[in-house]
């Protein structure tokens, strides 16, 4: 196919241009989607200010974004949905399917994921058209937006987590990081039936749009102890379930130190300097179980229907949206916290 | 002690009696409380009518009532709390302490139970005055009412049930039977993040209580198949978790026949008539897992906060109130389903 | 493809004759099989002895036989193992690979399973070749026979029974009913850490077999009551889990008498006779979870391992052989519980 | 009471003394136990090297010793068991029996334990009697020896890491560590079902008594690579499970390289070197369950009753004895590695 359509490539380090490159055709299996909305994820950005995340390396010119919605346009071989003029939101990681993990039905944790947006060679959603598996395209409701669509994947990861910690009504939680993550993380735990949610974060406005997703009580970490306060407020005994969601240095120890014996911490952030420092001693102490969480599995059909159910306030995230030509400026927002923003969108027009 | 206190005495089948009978005095470890007001639960209703439940047997005359709420106002020996004063609703089982299942923390399985108001010879909490370990009357706030703090018990039924069913956001629920502990059990599977929840029940009133408290789409039995119902709405699949709360002999298996391919089911009801004839192929095919539900177990501090917290919405459940002097015509009315009756209690004027 | 191949067709009840059929070619994604031995199920002799099992009835000629093992002898499109000369066992249901009990790895309970041998349309094993999935031959060592190859099926689900238990050394344990799949499960049941294990069964000889496999202690149930011979010889305490493989009316009772507080029940049984009746009032008072099991998943190949390991005896289990010219009289031996029959298993010589 | 007995007392690092002390008086609900063998833990060791471990500083002279067992000889008020001349083991922590973790059946993380032998106040074992709790002295059978009986307690940290770790039959698993705590835990996983065992340790003479208990691959870590080594003999895939019993700076890394994708490890060993460091990408991609185990819980009784019934050969770590007088000597052993060592016993004769 010589069609073309308008893309934003990533060349290097804060160089991202807008050019023109070949529109993709769906494979089989695949269906095309006129994308409509991409969020902004903090790894582009770190991709944009580094040029890369671990061994992932941008070494030649990337297409990146993996939180795309839109609409289907066009249908591959063998696909029977969804149809064409489908508004989807697109789940990202696409796994083998034939390995032990995916056949067990964990298919977050297979080996072989091919994963959209993902340097050097998956390119991604910051333009016109993707061809995506039929299976990963799932249908979104039509007073959805694309931009909260595009926030399905974020949400799937919070819905993910919260499953992840077997929850039961009543217990006490704390959120470590309240990025859009941390906060749809959040949202899912009072959706669980958290009682009381403690939430950190170093920007007030983050935990401003925590209490409006669920949190009882804030406590910004730039000015206040976070593991004193929580402590303190739980008069010593800690809180039954952590969510790190912070994926900072400090915040793996300060899980282990408010969380109660015998409670759980569900691992959500990605700490870009590792090796990670941690006492461990009062988690052997307490007999702490700690999750690792692995995006999301199976979770983007449940995360469409609370959505669409009005069980998330979708607009305190959605901060930020900007064309697809100013999409530099969305980066740099997000890179410095600028202006507020919790989730930035980038919006592309028909193509 | 040679004090005297009012009670209501059943001494035989609708023979009950408000009698003088002497004023327990708190034992070791014990406090007394000065009920307030007690909840008329549908066992108390069955000795009433047939004088016995299973093994049993009014023999004697005997007080009844088990879900009292009321103030401490003496304390026994070796008691540092609650103190004198302190408003407190009851839990009723007491377990003994020593046993395999006790020191597992599953009290509620001990097979040395006491339980208040249990024929023959365990006296309850249809008087002004009763004698109760300390460790098991839980503090109300202030804000509660008394009537409110003796349906904590039927509230902690509800919330050990959904416990039990391992519940998370996004999945559907189906609860058969909405009397007060189908529409806790409503209640807290909502609050464990339920997206739909089908509800049961015989009685239009009891369904619009459940649609209050969380039931999204209802069915009348009486009218209405419920097992082509849910099917139907369902298209074909059937939901997460059923929970039994009728103790119908058809809803077992009910609730096989609606549960998904690989869920759950919760048995709470007490069906009277046994053995229950169900097919269990289907429950085989499905792979099933069916926990049976034993009251409750650390629930009550829990149940407490929660409705504190507003979380639970006990108005639309309280629908009666009658004195101590007319404890026959509310048993009269509950025996009856008279009314739009769900549930009655007893309010018991200070001693 | 012209070519033919023996099999024993069941043309009715008691009417089973061998004759020459088609043979198969494998299709994409197939392997043919040249089968070497096939157990014959309790299922297969019911539907000999009386031409259905509930819904599946026998309406035109069928071969039947799902136990089966031999070698790979000739590769569909599309499959890259196991290779020609691959020995195998079969495993004998084939899910649908798409729907949503698949896509979470639980295919055992797929709603669209095909299942070898199974009226009125899905021919079995009793024969010379058969056309499988790739995907569900799997390959057993050199050392294995045909016959200990064809008792994996049976195993596997003994093994999916006691993996269903979650259970941990050092727990008791009862398995009621000791046919071949009992049998597996007492073993599975020891493998897991089994202290003590009670086997029930109606014929010594079994129990016999079940010593061997790890029973402590037997109950022939014909002789003395097996609820009160247990309950004794645990001084009224009962057993950790309990393994309903009888099928029989009565064990489901039995089961939920004999289970400790807190315990668990694993069903594995098919009873012909349903509704089945059961007083559930004590699996409320003890608080049980009962889990049903449908056949097996992801097994086999775990299976495989612990026989090769020589973690299970397979010839105790392994008491009767057959050619296809005599498999009526296997089935009338294993109809009639004749001469010791625990597995017996059709042989069928190269085709 | 002014009678006296013999006590090895530690004065400071190195400085071990037997003196004459006190007999102590057995409390209400407590025994006195006559002592007849003790076990010399790494712990023990670590204070006689270095007078501390964490905050737990020996600022005076104490008699260390925990994992006692001998006969009870004397019983304080209110005990009714175990009698007079009941030969026990001891568990040596013992908690408030009051907290929220108590009651719900987890006392092992009771945060109020009394430990037996801990610095700086409480006393230990290495003496002719201890006062103990009646409910923590366990009978032991009478061909147990005493320095059997005494092993019991590192038994009972392998069998509860081992019910933590949620196995069942046919995984693999890797042992950490085979010092006596990872050899019982080697031998538990075996009792659970594991295939193949991984083991690693520095010492060959521990990895000889690892395969005589369970390991079927051993990896000598000051030799070979045991990352490397066991994900090559895992064909890259890893273990299901993992148990850290070295208490290393490297193992928590080594831990989550060789788990399997959705697998668990389960972190046993006292590492004295804190914080540690650890790249967790991994186990997040895996999506990890790390448990950490916190001494047993309940554990004793079935410990008991698998070394009875001859599921853990005890000889092949009951390595070395020594009578009291030689006790310093049997600490420098320990402390050194010396003569192959496993696990140490000081026996105390009769008082």
């Amino acid at each position: 196919m010589n069609k073309k359509m308008k893309a934003a490539l990533l060349h290097g380090i804060g160089d991202i241009r807008i050019e023109d490159i070949p529109r993709p055709a769906p494979g089989s299996g695949e269906v095309l989607v006129q994308v409509e909305a991409v969020g902004i994820c903090g790894s582009d950005v770190h991709y944009y200010a580094y040029g890369r995340i671990g061994s992932a390396v941008v070494t030649e010119p990337i297409v990146l974004g993996h939180e795309p919605a839109g609409t289907v346009v066009e249908l591959g071989e063998e696909v029977t949905g969804p149809s064409v003029g489908t508004r989807v939101a697109v789940e990202p990681g696409w796994p083998c399917g034939e390995c032990e993990f995916c056949r067990h039905g964990r298919y977050n944790i297979c080996r072989s994921m091919r994963f959209l947006g993902m340097p050097p060679a998956n390119p991604g959603a910051y333009c016109e058209y993707i061809a995506v598996p039929a299976d990963f395209a799932f249908p979104i409701p039509d007073g959805m937006s694309a931009e909260h669509g595009s926030m399905i994947e974020p949400l799937a990861v919070g819905l993910h987590a919260v499953e992840l910690a077997c929850m039961w009504p009543g217990q006490t939680v704390a959120v470590l990081g309240e990025g859009s993550i941390g906060l749809f993380t959040t949202r899912c735990a009072k959706l669980a039936g958290a009682l009381t949610i403690y939430a950190t974060d170093l920007l007030d406005c983050r935990l401003e749009a925590a209490c409006h997703l669920g949190a009882d009580v804030t406590v910004n970490a730039a000015e206040t102890d976070p593991v004193a306060a929580i402590m303190d407020a739980t008069d010593g005994r800690g809180v039954d379930v952590v969510f790190e969601a912070a994926g900072a240095p400090e915040t793996p120890q300060q899980a282990i130190d408010i969380a109660v014996p015998g409670g759980g911490i569900v691992m959500i952030g990605i700490c870009q300097e590792q090796p990670v420092k941690t006492d461990i001693t009062e988690a052997r102490r307490k007999e702490l179980v700690v999750r690792y969480c692995r995006r999301f599995c199976h979770s983007f059909p449940r995360a469409i229907s609370l959505a669409a159910a009005g069980a998330v306030d979708m607009d305190c995230v959605d901060t930020h949206r900007f064309g697809l030509d100013d999409i530099a400026e969305g980066f740099e927002i997000v890179k410095n916290y600028l202006d507020g923003v919790i989730k930035a969108t980038v919006q592309i027009p028909g193509g």
